[in-house]
């Protein structure tokens, strides 16, 4: 049987991935009084005091709300709020299971960015985190910015930044492998959606300078009729010697292919034309741009790709929990560029030098260690970045 | 230490009362494939095929949100959506433990009842069922009704009408015990609010047929300027001969006084100013509108209160866990009239004859067979309204 029929008999029989249990056993007068009416009063009149203490007297201070439209679900597009659900659990099911962080999952039936800013800042007082989850592009961008405005906890799309951490992760410990420095990596990333976007932003947050980025009409070029203002203002920060081509051009004496594009769109030739010890992160799904195989005999240094049957598999599950867990220990108002970069470094990390080898560039996705390696570090550039709102030790 | 001081520590302990766990252990590659990427794919294009398959493949089946604009929240007032959360929380954990029902607390930022409204109904496809909670009177007249045309989930205000359906069951069995028929009991209402209201119309419901309401101004009339369009239009169905006075004038004679109002409010002399065997329901929170010592003292043959250290406590946890298990589990579109009817009926048949006693009118709220009782009746009931879109044996 394979893997979808499997899946769709696994979930027949779930009937759902999550369960809410109460911590607390109502089984007498004397704990419903406690957990109930009438005790329950004095916790809510503690808060309406001081609503900062809503982080001390309910869940939220563990609870993420993974919220999507149904736009861009998976590989399989717009499907709309209903079908997108499964994938919402499952990610909850990820939260829960790889950072013990409480996560529930909602879709919104609208369509329309404003609507579903105001409806989702309107019940952000339910939670103590926000991860937006396959939210088409451009629309992702403007959602995700807007919504940081409006509410004063952690907004994520991971569709965006949980990628862009993992990949800098990996060409982060490639590099060091490779012994190029980050300021000196020529990188070409293809595909300028969502997740492209976002891991230009975060490879310039890390320090490499030479960042091409391509579309599907080629190469990237600032003045460029281009399809989000997220890309346009990248366009200035990227291929600042404006040239122009096409994938075969851009990748000429590059150090690194990224792709977030499509399947078997990198050719032997393209690698062999790269510089000295090339990185390819080929992340299409379910076929990368170039099979593993292929760009290794034709030279490639480090190969990675999102499936988790090849080696250095670009997997967000090893971002988003630790990201989530250190946010909330330290009640962040939002995650900054610096948590980001500090989760990314935090990853590369965890990699020690005996296991760290061009097929071991990023940590085993179920390595338990991660999710608290990353928090920590998460939570420490919280306070360096001013957005903490809670004190703990996290060392 | 008194309640209030050990339900605060007891928050301060639990950090939140609930709890999300995956159905599903992720530790390794075959589960994240067939409970995330690629495998969930595959329920999503079903559900994307079919929207109905949301119930077999998403925990939507067994779900209720536990939703507050924190307006009314307990005897407290308008505390604000924050601190009305640890009610919420608690109100979960009780159908969770009561019902096996799944709840997930939220709270909404808006006073206005279409904001409210467009808000919890764009969110509406994540749940089986909507659960309003503290909402004040007359907003949660206005915002049910609006709400139950925009969704087709059930949508049930539990102030109004789990009070109602646990009143009406007492008042059921009071009546059995003393040998009155329901459509002779002169009956009267203290308090014109949400559950004062719901009370009326569910008693009309059962076959109630002289009712006086009473608000803070006295005997409700037709014609007087009404709080609510609600009371407005119960007013042409209650007081028909159309008295005017206060609480002394409308009990002499009186079979039933239900309060919903204020501590004290009821003078032993106002019970031996009623028919033989009168029933008094003060419920009045913390204290009643009359101590139950006094009014048996006073002639009432069967007394209750909110209290749970007085016998016949009518506490709404009789009835929602049971309601929206009932209408789960036929997927049920709507709560009707009749489901809450068959609710109550099947909550007054749970007191077995040999328990049936001036003190015991109604279950304890322990009895852990009430929901299932109360569930298979509702769910027949659906089917006999027609809003139930699953076929199942309730028998």
């Amino acid at each position: 049987m394979d893997i979808m029929e499997k899946a769709l008999q696994a979930h027949r029989a779930w009937h759902g991935k999550l369960d809410i249990r109460s911590r607390v056993r109502i089984d007498n007068r004397d704990a419903l009084s406690t957990a109930y009416t009438p005790g329950v009063a004095q916790p809510c009149l503690e808060i309406q005091k001081d609503p900062a203490l809503s982080y001390e007297l309910t869940g939220r201070q563990n609870l993420v709300a993974v919220i999507t439209d149904g736009t861009a679900v998976l590989g399989l597009g717009d499907i709309g709020p209903l079908a997108a659900m499964p994938v919402m659990e499952g990610k909850c099911a990820l939260f829960i299971e790889f950072g013990g962080v409480n996560a529930i999952p909602l879709c919104v039936s609208t369509k329309d960015p404003d609507e579903f800013c105001e409806t989702v800042a309107r019940i952000a007082g339910s939670f103590g985190g926000i991860n937006l989850e396959d939210i088409s592009a451009p629309r992702c961008f403007e959602i995700e910015k807007k919504l940081k405005t409006m509410v004063d906890i952690p907004v994520f799309h991971d569709d965006q930044h949980g990628t862009a951490v993992v990949a800098s992760a990996a060409i982060i410990n490639a590099a060091k492998l490779a012994g190029k420095q980050l300021s000196e990596l020529k990188t070409v990333i293809n595909g300028a959606g969502a997740a492209g976007v976002a891991i230009a932003n975060m490879l310039l947050s890390i320090g490499v300078k030479d960042i091409t980025m391509l579309n599907s009409k080629g190469i990237v070029c600032e003045g460029d009729k281009l399809s989000s203002e997220a890309l346009t203002e990248l366009s200035k920060r990227t291929n600042l010697a404006h040239r122009h081509g096409g994938l075969a051009d851009a990748m000429q004496g590059a150090d690194v292919f990224i792709g977030v594009s499509k399947p078997g769109l990198v050719t032997p030739e393209m690698v062999k034309s790269m510089n000295e010890k090339p990185f390819i992160f080929a992340m299409a799904n379910p076929t990368p741009e170039i099979m593993p195989d292929l760009a290794k005999e034709a030279g490639a240094f480090v190969v990675g790709t999102g499936r988790s049957d090849f080696p250095n598999q670009i997997n967000n599950v090893l971002a988003f929990p630790g990201i989530f867990k250190g946010a909330l220990a330290v009640r962040a108002s939002d995650i900054t560029e610096g948590m980001k970069r500090a989760a990314a470094i935090a990853l590369a990390e965890s990699v020690s030098d005996a296991d760290l080898s061009p097929a071991c560039v990023i940590p085993n996705p179920f390595d338990a260690t991660v999710a608290e390696r990353v928090a920590k570090a998460v939570s420490r550039a919280a306070f360096e970045d001013g957005v903490a709102r809670l004190s703990v030790c996290t060392d």
